[in-house]
Parts: structure tokens; C-alpha cells; sequence
């Protein structure tokens, strides 16, 4: 089953997505790409506000974004890419232990001036910890094909 | 050597990194984080506009923030963590075999209301290849230490 951009509606809440944090791969992904002492141990994250080791910010945005595909493939739709995301927002440390999971809000729909075969949805997609905490949130723009 | 919030000044250009971008990693990030045929399959990505394999732009985020980081630790500037990031944009794709660089535009400091020890900065961040083209910028807000 394809999902197109017809198929969409402003309005939509989906909810979706169940991963777990787990301590390895916290310190594997700062260890790459954020070794900030806090993303790193657990005594230098204990004297600032995250109070123990948590995950890179851009942590969360990467296991939010394995869940919306995961999303988006089991109900057939292909994303087109994205030109990018505003007002992203890191509301909660999300910690090693935590499972997290997925508000998607379909905010806007528009065709695409420039190509007519895709439209441009304006998501705001939620991310939750395991206490319904809101942990982080941001507005993306997806590419999607029209219906042929 | 520390730097505090007091050292730095609205209009501060800097420009900094050298990460090499390699098929490896844009493939292992993908797997984990971001499953979309472009990301994982030169064929696949040949019929989109990508035009060949290339890396999720929440990949191309954290390559930025490796480079900051490192930056930050040559200078000695400690952040505090970071509340969130304005205007995300992915402006170019990213291939295996680029190599990125960064420039950090400091628009705007102020203390902070709420704990006085602590100031705000927002520095917008914009990632380059290696032809100097812009492939992603994003304004993003740095919580810093001041001076004791």
C-alpha cells in the first residue's frame, strides 16, 4: 500500500514509536559526534542541570527521526526529504532507561509551486518519554509525492 | 584556559572544522537512525533529486556538532547544554568524500533572567563542503557560564 500527500489531512495526530535509550548507545553517539563532559559520565553531568548522564540533543532528534520512518514505512509513504525543521526544542534530558515515542501533528499542507507531482507537509512532531513528558520538539517540512 | 560568556561579542565571525565524510558512517548513521533508501543505496538515491547516496541531514547536524564541540574545548568554552535551534535548514545534500568545515555568526547575547550566572547566546551555524557551498545552517541558542 502507497501512501500519497492526498492522503494526509491538516489536523491529523498520529501517534507512534516505542525506542529504547540505552546507555551504550548514549555514550557511543557522544563519543562521535558530542563529547560534552555531561553526554559522557555521570559525575560531570551530576554538578549541571541534566543532574546524570543524558543523551546528545542531537541524540533524540536521530532516534525520533528512526521512529517516523519506521513510521512512515509501514504505512507506505515515502518521504521526498526534508529542507529543514524549525523551532526544535529540547524540553527534558532524556536519560539512559527512558523509552520514547512520537506525537506527529499534520500542520499545513501545500502543493509545490516548482513541482507539481509533490506537496510540502508541515509536521510538528512531539517526542515523549516513558512519564508522557514532552522531551523535545520540532516543526518538519516533508517532500512528499502526489497521487499519480 | 576558560572562556565565559563575557568573551565573546554580537558580530564575532569564526570559522572552524575539518570533518571528513566517509560511506561508512553515512551508511552505519543511516542503518541506526535514519533507514530511507537515499541514505542507504547509491541506485536508489539516483531516481531523487539526491542524485546519489547521501547522508540524513540529522547526520549532517551531528557532524556540525562534533565540530563545535571540538572547537569549543580549544577554547575552552564550557556550554551549559542548549535549550533548542531556530530555523533548521538542509540547503545542499551531503556525499561520502566531502569534507565540512563550519562558520559560527554570534547574533545575540544576553544574560539570563533566571539564573545569574548563566548567559544566552544565539550563534547561527552554517556548514560548508569543501567547494564552499553551504549544505546546512541553523541558528542555535548556547547556555554559557559567566564570569565568576
Amino acid at each position: 500500500m502507497a501512501t500519497y500527500f492526498e492522503d494526509y489531512q491538516v489536523g491529523l495526530v498520529e501517534r507512534f514509536g516505542h525506542y529504547a535509550v540505552t546507555r551504550d548507545e548514549v555514550l557511543r553517539f557522544a563519543t562521535a559526534f558530542d563529547p560534552q563532559p555531561f553526554h559522557l559520565d555521570d559525575q560531570a553531568a551530576a554538578g549541571t542541570h541534566f543532574g546524570r548522564l543524558a543523551a546528545s540533543g542531537w541524540h533524540t532528534c536521530s532516534m525520533t527521526m528512526r521512529m517516523m520512518v519506521d513510521h512512515w514505512q509501514e504505512q507506505g509513504m515515502q518521504s521526498l526529504g526534508s529542507p529543514g525543521v524549525d523551532n526544535l526544542l529540547w524540553l527534558k534530558p532524556v536519560y539512559p532507561g527512558d523509552t520514547l515515542s512520537v506525537q506527529a501533528e499534520w500542520l499545513e499542507l501545500r502543493a509545490s509551486r516548482s513541482r507539481p507531482t509533490m506537496g510540502i507537509a508541515r509536521v510538528r512532531h512531539t517526542t515523549f518519554n516513558q512519564h508522557e513528558e514532552p522531551v523535545a520538539r520540532f516543526e518538519g517540512l516533508v517532500m512528499l509525492d502526489r497521487r499519480p
